[in-house]
């Protein structure tokens, strides 16, 4: 193949305003954004609308953050001793914080192992900047959040997904995960607990997926930004912990379990016990870093109180109402025809399978969503959006009265479209 | 030429860990960083260190915010009503603030023309991710802030610097800004008033910049995160009103005026009366909000009372402490043999240039410095990391006491090392 022709253009040629975006700014897309903005969204006006669409617990209102996070930010504030610049991979003493919060004694870490970002989104972005060039590739989950892949192709960086188990409870299909891995791999991403699946892994589980990393020596990003959020009778299991060897960037933050993703905290946990990430790596981190200076100072100040004040009750009586209302959710949904919930084990969301041939009138997820939104007035996120096409996402978050509202009428409009199989 | 030759790494070649930081992550470097990590910095045990090296005013406790900026913060967090997710680009309402306040008769703007972004730093970010593609080129001033060139550089956008001068007050050497124009230019980036100069720019030295983007078809960068800051003589003039057509993305925040760097909150004004960038670089830099979701929210939240509460006297106390420091410093440089201070008009800097063949101990401004920090415990930058080589950096916001003292101590260490020309 041959290279283009170069035209060299002449000063007057050039001389016309033609300004137009980067190719990265147009790579770069939102897939929730671009496929609710073609949806067409006319909310039945006779019935209020409820929206089961949007990932952020704070909307209904009935859900708040820890008193003690409040109280520390204001009392951060009126000190105005945080206003400053903070180093670029946040203030030393929040660091520490969230190095002994996090700590583990299979996967020890101090104040240098840590990295603040801009949200768990900052730091994402980070550790898929600092591992892949364009022309690398990622693993990611399939569902799975789409913010890895806005990234990924706003950096020209491939994206290969790996299959989760519907019917394992979202479990990752290990073989799968293994025949994706190729030369051009430069991190496994795992979500757990995750958006969109709510599900949440076995320590058994973690373990296989760490051996595939392991044989391949593929490095992992865990998405751990819901850790710690599963109901009752699960366990939350790091991920860094279980692995004597494979590199771990951990990324967490305060905004979901807190109920603060408007602050704007996030952070990156380096495991890296063999020095396989080595000072190359977190050099590449601090570098990247520098460009915007994430987190506010004000709120990494606050971060060692939040941190430490928030008591037991208060995450404890956040997953109550999680589980309660993921548990109403399903119960209700399952009565619904044509509709296959999965149960959640945490986070705070759950995925429902649509037996799209048994619904005739739409043809996929969108327009399924679409309908349910025209005539019920209930927004749920279709999940191709998540690559689970045929499936939407519900967010478990509402307030009792909503919820159960909300179910009730995606029972009544799957009972209204439902077509049984010949 | 021809391609390399590519080799196939076999799978069980490939599994060794192989873990290295992106070709991104090595490009992106703060040159001061940089730098100053080279440096030998030992500072004199027996002297108080006195850094006038950073460019932020909290530092010294001297300078605080308006007591209305940390009210409203506080005031928002206690409503619990911004701690969610603000839109990619910020709440309407802050935005509405900012359009308000920076509207002009002659360059109106609406909340639709504003995109808030973590700091000025992020709203830069934004700026030269939208317009340039790698390969193409940024004009950048010299000597000039040293973001534009570490987020150009992690992009593999090239660089290419325009003169100021030092003998007119900084202003831009026109026929070197025109001569630095060629086909893939895609902005100029203009920063008034000025870091590391002081300067403030004239109405008609603005008016003289935007012909040549005019005639070039060239749109702007304005970076004014120090608009408003000049001295009583002076006037700021923004250079957005002053075009009727050149496109200009105008950045600015909250970091300088209202003294809090931490909160990292800054703004694009897109001033686009001739559709020039039209819905595309809109769209394009919507896009590029949504990956990392710029500014805290309880911040933006406070903006419109932070706007609009501030009283002029805030402000005029501000800049008269700036002023006076910045007369002190200059007063005393003056009667240092061996340097040439430049009087600033704003901001919160000076350059001061070095007769570096007067003092032959010293190659340059980086050892000129670093033996001033060894000797006098006095730190100021090299203006090399500025595109400034042979001047030094200082900064005018330390209370009195720390300014005269170390003017002082500056003054001693030249009269010491001083040789005059044969
Ligand atoms: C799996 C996952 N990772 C990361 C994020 C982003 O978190 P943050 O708001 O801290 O950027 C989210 C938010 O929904 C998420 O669901
Ligand atoms: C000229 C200039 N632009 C932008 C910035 C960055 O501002 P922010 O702290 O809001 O990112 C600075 C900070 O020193 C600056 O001097």
């Amino acid at each position: 193949k041959r290279p283009a022709p170069v035209t060299f253009l002449t000063h007057a040629m050039s001389s016309q305003w033609n300004v137009r975006p980067s190719d990265c700014a147009m790579r770069t897309m939102n897939p929730i954004r671009a496929l609710v903005d073609m949806m067409d969204l006319r909310p039945n006006p006779d019935l209020p609308l409820i929206r089961l669409s949007i990932g952020d617990p704070t909307v209904f209102g009935n859900l708040l953050p820890p008193a003690q996070a409040t109280l520390a930010l204001v009392e951060e504030a009126v000190t105005y001793k945080s206003n400053g610049y903070a180093p670029s991979t946040g203030y030393a003493h929040a660091r520490r914080a969230i190095a002994e919060k996090f700590s583990h004694a299979n996967a020890p870490l101090t104040e240098q192992d840590i990295v603040i970002a801009s949200g768990c989104s900052g730091a994402l972005e980070l550790c898929i900047a600092v591992l892949a060039n364009p022309g690398d590739n990622l693993l990611l989950p399939a569902p799975g959040f789409s913010l890895y892949q806005t990234i990924a192709q706003s950096r020209n960086i491939e994206c290969k997904h790996y299959a989760l188990q519907q019917d394992r409870s979202w479990e990752v299909d290990i073989a799968d995960l293994e025949s994706k891995i190729d030369e051009k791999t430069r991190a496994i991403v795992v979500t757990n607990p995750s958006n969109p699946c709510g599900s949440v892994f076995s320590k058994e589980h973690i373990l296989d997926i760490l051996a595939v990393a392991k044989k391949h020596c593929i490095p992992i990003i865990a998405d751990e930004i819901y850790a710690d959020m599963v109901f009752k009778s699960q366990e939350f299991h790091a991920l860094a912990p279980l692995s004597p060897d494979v590199p771990v960037l951990s990324c967490g933050g305060l905004a979901k379990r807190y109920v603060v993703p408007g602050w704007r905290l996030g952070w990156i946990a380096i495991h890296d016990r063999h020095g396989i990430f080595g000072e190359a790596i977190r050099d590449g981190l601090t570098r990247l870093s520098q460009i915007v200076l994430g987190a506010n100072s004000v709120v990494q100040a606050a971060v060692p109180r939040i941190l430490k004040d928030t008591p037991q009750s208060y995450y404890d009586g956040l997953m109550s109402i999680l589980e309660t209302n993921a548990k109403r959710c399903y119960e209700i949904l399952k009565t619904a025809p044509g509709l296959k919930p999965v149960m959640p084990q945490g986070a705070m969301y759950m995925l429902v399978g649509i037996e799209i041939l048994n619904f005739p009138e739409f043809s996929d997820d969108r327009v399924f969503t679409e309908k349910l939104i025209n005539e019920q007035s209930v927004f749920c996120l279709p999940a191709q959006v998540f690559q689970a096409p045929n499936f939407f996402r519900i967010v478990t978050t509402l307030p009792e009265g909503e919820t159960v509202e909300a179910m009730n009428r995606i029972v009544a409009f799957c009972k209204k479209h439902y077509k049984p199989s010949a």
